[in-house]
């Protein structure tokens, strides 16, 4: 058996303005283009908004997967980033995809978590 | 603006026999049953099998998402439950997907972490 390398995940909530907070398909355009700057590999995916505003966004990579969930009531997002290292060292990508996420957003970050896993 | 309260979100790496990490429909069942159980209000999924055997599976929530990933080349499985407690207190439901995922898989935990966000 090959031994498993964790891969990284990293767990923000951010606030972020509700003007994007609400714009789903602001969202789904970054997410594609940082995917695709990042050369990552997309197998499915889920966009849903809600009746209140926000929406759920989930989108599952050959390398593991990406979520947001916005709350505009709450001015927040909690969003993941979690890419295994199973073919090669994806941290860096990790890291990346946060940063342009958090830039995206115009996001103050509240509290991140990065893991190990 | 009201007081955002964090949700729980179990993030879990575990051993599991190779016949239930390559059993991707079984685990669509499982999941559906235990969605049903906790009344849990599925809005989204994505499941993908690999050909190497292992599987992706993604369920968005409307109190957040689930996802797996096996890796039955490497014997594990990393999965994860977030659920907010937006409109009620989750954690008890976080805790019993878990609980039941782990029972399903016949699952050895390797490493589990448990995060409030």
């Amino acid at each position: 058996m090959n031994h498993y390398n964790p891969g990284r995940h990293i767990v923000s909530t951010f606030r972020a303005p509700a003007s994007l907070l609400t714009d789903m398909e602001g969202c789904r355009a970054a997410f594609n283009e940082i995917i695709s700057q990042q050369q990552l590999t997309k197998v499915g995916e889920v966009y849903h908004s809600f009746e209140q505003g926000g929406f759920t966004a989930v989108v599952c990579l050959t390398e593991s997967h990406v979520s947001i969930h916005t709350w505009p009531e709450f001015g927040i997002a909690t969003f993941d980033v979690f890419l295994s290292n199973f073919q090669q060292d994806n941290t860096a990508k990790a890291e990346a995809f946060f940063s342009a996420v958090i830039a995206c957003f115009d996001g103050e970050e509240i509290n991140t978590q990065k893991l190990n896993r």
